[in-house]
């Protein structure tokens, strides 16, 4: 991807009652990649949870946090499946990237 | 944190060949932690590793890629840890939270 962009560094703790969640987190990560502007996004969970997803401007963030099926997951995160969750919205700057040949 | 300030989103596929990767990474973010401008970081492994590290100011994320154990340990990650990386430098222009009561 070229900079600038913009990435949603989402990081989490789960609770205990995780049922459920696979299936919504593939269900929210497949309706993400239909939204427009998304251009990329990046899973990893060990402790704590991570996700970045990549869009081209603000706006789009802005809507896909506002889609409804989205809004719904939101709501069923802080209720059921996170102790702790925080976002930052950020402008990717610059990016560079090492592929062994 | 207040925004505005910088993340450094480490994005990293390992090769087989991990040994001395997890003291060096304990020794990396020992050291990281010690640098000015550090204001913080997050890891976690799956698939891909991510790692992201956040700083005051461009300049410090500049002083930290240059630190001369930190350009051992990329030298180190490019010949044997890593099959891929990818860094962008993003400045946090927002952050909201929730947590569990």
């Amino acid at each position: 991807m070229t900079p600038p962009y913009y990435a949603v560094i989402f990081t989490s703790k789960q609770s205990e009652d995780t049922s459920g969640y696979s299936e919504m987190a593939e269900f929210i990560e497949n309706l993400a990649k239909q939204q427009p502007g998304f251009l990329g996004i990046d899973s990893a969970r060990s402790t704590i949870g991570i996700t970045v997803s990549y869009w081209k401007t603000l706006e789009d963030i802005t809507n896909w946090k506002q889609q409804t099926d989205h809004l719904q997951a939101q709501q069923l995160g802080r209720s059921q499946w996170y102790t702790f969750y925080n976002v930052k919205i950020c402008k990717v700057e610059r990016e560079y990237e090492f592929s062994a040949t």
